[in-house]
């Protein structure tokens, strides 16, 4: 039967990566495995796995870094709470995109989000005693789980997709109703599935955030992504849905990555709510001192702990990105939908070949097309599928690690240009051949 | 009698900032203070107090981001373990200035040597069960402190004053032999004292790191600036004195902050041995898989979780430092010996108006000169000393806050140009002649 790889190739990798359980591997291991079955055959294996944008970084942010390397700031610690027009154009990004009123002082620069959900995740967890456990709204970002892992930490989760609209609530409740959630995380648009939260959900997520006084910690990094709405207008609604217009109590999460194409600097902006940032708990101040201000000590008290800011000409070229997309001149949503049209490609050759989308709708309509999305073939495991792709020289991410019930795998669409898609278009049919 | 500040309007700052006891005031705190006297008086303060490089940045590190940043490198995210050109240089900088030879895989981009202690941390107390806690051998910097209160780690610590040279032994022995200390920590050069270990001291260190398998963490922020010894020829003997010539459990933090000032940058190197980074843990393999590798864990399940790699051109920026140090084209022993140069001049300015230095000698010898002292004046305590600074505008930080039993401030040169050390100078004769 002719495949892209021999089985017992495929296999003896799979063993000298000892990648036990297929369904559990990890993307870095998934990007191993590709790398190892290419070095031994020549054979390119297309590449659905890593979420790395493949667009060029921002030359509007690459120019301000290289004109603030021309300064001194180099030499300079970066003031721990961000430089101030960088959190001048954060809030004014806020404003323009999202229609929120967030106040520089709550708008914080941070080695990228990872660095902003392990902070988030620390000083939430400890502002209030006996809220200690995150609360993951899957599927999810495993990396997020996994920086628990590192602190120690306690969480939870469910699969929204049996839980979506007006269901979400007892599910959430059946949660939250115990009392010990600080944190409610997700992100929106969704990684991996691409789903979109609705208004109605946010709006129940808010008010459930607010009763039981946990911290909702919303991941944007596909920011404006939802590309079935006409957002992008700078001050001019519709706007990015959030949980913000529903609850006080949010941190969200705007990373530069894919919005800019940025991943390789670090940075993303924290977003505070002027509420949250000027509480002040008395857990903080037992631990911490500064009368518990969360906001204070979220800056110098955690994240000043972590990294000691974040990269002084990096700010500049963050700040200088966001004015130019507030001012109307840099329209990254126009850049980023070149995914979505990647994404329809993809789609378009899994359906032909006989796969289903997994994750297929939201509550108001079919899901949109967008960095990524998931699939599913007949009855194959999580794990099976990911094997039967890679005999067939595609790579991919299990379901399975994003806290989904589901069966299937995630696939990302930013590298596949044209040449890509040929490729995946052909082996997709080999592949639906040999399974006739 | 005539002063600076006012006695009143001091005291009056002092308590709007509600920096109640002065002796534990935090360096955040001094520099608010004395930006808030200057707001109020238009009198500027000498500062002394944080220990911001104030060198030009270095421009081949600059010229190498700035290129990089006409390549795609922005968009891509950076390797877990670091871009090899940079692993490369730094095993070869190791090579060169300390004479050790650490495999480039071990050498490890850190978002700042913040980041790299705080990974340390993380990793070095979680690889063996029962041990747990991190000693500190101190005066030390008071932000390692304060990385294990976010993360819940127990610490304790002696002040090395009374434990110089062999007695060295004993007291290390009395913390290491009830067998939970994970962590031996320390900076060499020393911040805030500027005493630098010995040889013989480091083979102590090293032996009972050893014996009682404690990894230590080695911090070489102020690389070679030890200006009594002939060090800063690459490639020739003598060497920086590390403790890596005397056990394989070590860890050393490379900053680019002070050596090529660099600060603002945010990038360090954590440099792991080789005997380290390949050892396995059974404590790490239950945590995180990956069959305990130490080296394999730190970057992938721990760093990574962290901060997802350091910014990709700054990468570039300190591998191009590093070569061209290791090349004998970037002397940055001799640039920051200026730091040597204004701290004989406050030193003199200091006892010519009846103050001593704190820690004033090694076992063999007087301290250097160099980017730190510690001086004391009379049967001040630190606090009484920190306020009474201030009244003649000479802002510092209380040795108390560094771990010191000793009552006296921190001294930092790297402000003092001829100017800051007239004025410095004219208000030490003023003080002398108040306390005659």
């Amino acid at each position: 039967m002719e495949q892209i790889f021999d089985t017992g190739l495929v296999d003896r990798a799979i063993a000298e990566l000892r990648m036990s359980d297929l369904g559990n591997a990890t993307i870095g291991q998934m990007s191993s495995l590709a790398t190892m079955l290419t070095a031994q055959t020549g054979v390119p294996v297309v590449r659905m796995d890593q979420g790395v944008p493949s667009l060029e970084p921002s030359i509007v942010g690459r120019r301000a870094e290289q004109q603030a390397l021309d300064t001194n700031v180099a030499a300079i610690y970066p003031p721990a709470e961000g430089i101030p027009v960088l959190k001048n154009e954060s809030s004014r990004f806020v404003k323009a995109f999202l229609g929120l009123d967030i106040a520089p002082e709550g708008c914080i620069p941070v080695t990228g989000s990872v660095t902003g959900s392990f902070g988030s995740f620390v000083i939430c967890n400890q502002c209030t005693e006996g809220k200690d456990r995150v609360l993951f709204v899957d599927p999810g970002f495993p990396i997020q789980k996994s920086q628990l892992g590192v602190l120690g930490y306690k969480w939870e989760s469910f699969d929204i997709y049996n839980h979506r609209g007006e269901k979400l609530r007892a599910e959430l409740e059946r949660h939250l109703s115990r009392g010990d959630i600080s944190t409610i995380i997700y992100s929106n648009p969704n990684n991996p599935a691409w789903i979109c939260l609705t208004e109605d959900e946010l709006q129940i997520i808010g008010e459930l955030a607010t009763r039981y006084d946990a911290i909702v910690l919303e991941d944007l990094a596909y920011f404006e992504m939802d590309f079935r709405r006409p957002l992008g207008h700078p001050f001019a609604p519709p706007y990015q849905a959030t949980v913000a217009r529903y609850t006080d109590n949010y941190i969200l999460m705007l990373s530069a990555s894919k919005i800019f194409s940025y991943a390789g600097q670090r940075i993303a902006i924290v977003a505070v709510s002027d509420a949250l940032f000027n509480r002040r708990f008395p857990a903080l101040e037992r631990r911490y001192g500064s009368n518990g201000h969360f906001g204070n000590i979220m800056i110098n008290a955690v994240l000043y702990m972590i990294t000691s800011g974040t990269t002084h000409t990096t700010q500049y070229g963050m700040a200088a990105m966001m004015r130019a997309a507030s001012d109307g001149e840099l329209d990254f949503r126009d850049h980023t939908s070149e995914y979505a049209r990647r994404a329809a490609g993809m789609k378009r050759a899994f359906l032909e070949a006989g796969f289903h989308i997994v994750y297929d709708r939201d509550p108001d309509g079919e899901i949109g097309d967008g960095f990524f999305f998931s699939v599913g073939y007949r009855e194959f495991t999580s794990g099976e599928l990911i094997r039967e792709l890679m005999l067939y020289g595609i790579s991919s991410v299990s379901l399975s690690t994003t806290g989904s019930l589901r069966q299937g795998v995630r696939a990302c669409s930013s590298r596949m240009d044209e040449d890509q898609l040929g490729l995946l278009t052909r082996r997709l049919e080999l592949f639906a051949r040999n399974h006739r």
